[in-house]
């Protein structure tokens, strides 16, 4: 059987022309490689802030790949080239505006520009879609948050199950 | 002149197919009864996750029974099935964001798969609609949270003027 | 060089009548008196509760007037006539779901009433605008909450630079 795969998605015009080294997913594979006891398959990507390029690289992930889990970083601000929000819109089925609201909340207790993060989250078939900030230190505040509901939200939507190391990660199922 | 009506919708496949018991509504009425001292009749459905069914039975119970509140059970989380905020937001004309988002974070001192919820509400003419999560504990906690607005929020949609008894329910109208 | 220029709306019918006194735009131009440094001009109008009357002063004061800033007051609630956040959606190009978030939680520590205000925020090229409430209270409350992002905001956006007294208002800007 296949491990389960989970996309990372790195936007950013300078990380994709070479000019920035590749943090933010770097950080975000570092956090799932502490997090997982559950053995997975990467599916990484650096791509410009096009708007039309990260559409089609998610539904890729999520339809051809099969990523149960994408995680995007960058482009979420009010800035002109900030388009990840619109492109994982128009790719997502059911939005969650949970992840945002509380990824928001969260920064808002390290700086006031948190209220400029547009951050959205979605499922597109049997894949959650999850857009985090660009900056490492923001993807932790953030990814940590709302990662204890993700196991069961992919368990919902018929994703493959991902259990976590709860000394660092405790994740959540509610008994039903 | 007929008593204020108040709409229950219970949105779940299994309680419609006899599967389940019906629970969630009864927790709504049951909140209702104890929390309104204004005398008001029940509009009372158990309908399938069905988003055109769903929409249908709304447009009913606001357009021809004349609900000034109507509250949904269930069918707010991310599984396929779940479809009610969208069969809920094809029929309202203003939303109000606030509802799910003080929800979403009363739910979250319970529970960190709170941000899979999601609820929404808003206004159809005179009609306020309301959607709830579909598990009987959720249910109280989240309609306690957002009741006290609902009072006012009918005065100013023109629906029938709704009273609680402050001591289990302190509603709130500005003074103007 | 010509100043930053902010434009204030006050949304209303009675006030556009004569029949209210303009409180809530001069509580506005108050606060950005106290809290700027910066010298700017102001583009000031009161404007009934027309839907399309605002969307098209929101474009003339964005594009023709060239405010950096757009602040709106009045008409975000559910009422027939408050129709500020639809007529503010028609023109945005980028929704900042944060502002209302932030703005209604701000609020739920004075009234439960907030969740009915439905006040959003985005951008429509250089131009930040930003809906907030009625009374020159909640008015005083909500843009004190927000307001630090602002500054910020409109550097992303390529608006005019805006500075603050720290002792009465602190920006952020964070070090990139």
């Amino acid at each position: 059987m296949p491990l389960p795969k989970i996309g990372i998605l790195n936007i950013s015009d300078r990380a994709s022309a070479g000019i920035y080294s590749d943090e933010p997913g770097q950080a975000c594979v570092a956090l799932l490689r502490a997090w997982l006891t559950t053995a997975f398959d990467l599916d990484y990507k650096i791509i410009p802030d096009d708007q039309g390029v990260i559409s089609a690289e998610l539904i890729r992930m999520a339809d051809v790949s099969g990523c149960g889990l994408i995680v995007t970083t960058g482009g979420t601000g009010p800035a002109p080239r900030d388009v990840t929000p619109e492109a994982t819109r128009a790719v997502i089925e059911k939005e969650l505006p949970g992840f945002g609201e509380l990824m928001r909340a969260t920064s808002l207790n390290y700086v006031p520009t948190a209220i400029l993060s547009r951050q959205l989250a979605g499922t597109r078939g049997r894949t959650l879609i999850v857009n985090l900030p660009g900056r490492p230190k923001a993807i932790r505040e953030n990814f940590e948050a709302v990662f204890p509901a993700i196991p069961y939200c992919l368990d919902l939507i018929g994703a493959a199950r991902l259990e976590t190391n709860a000394e660092v990660m405790k994740s959540f199922r509610p008994k039903t």
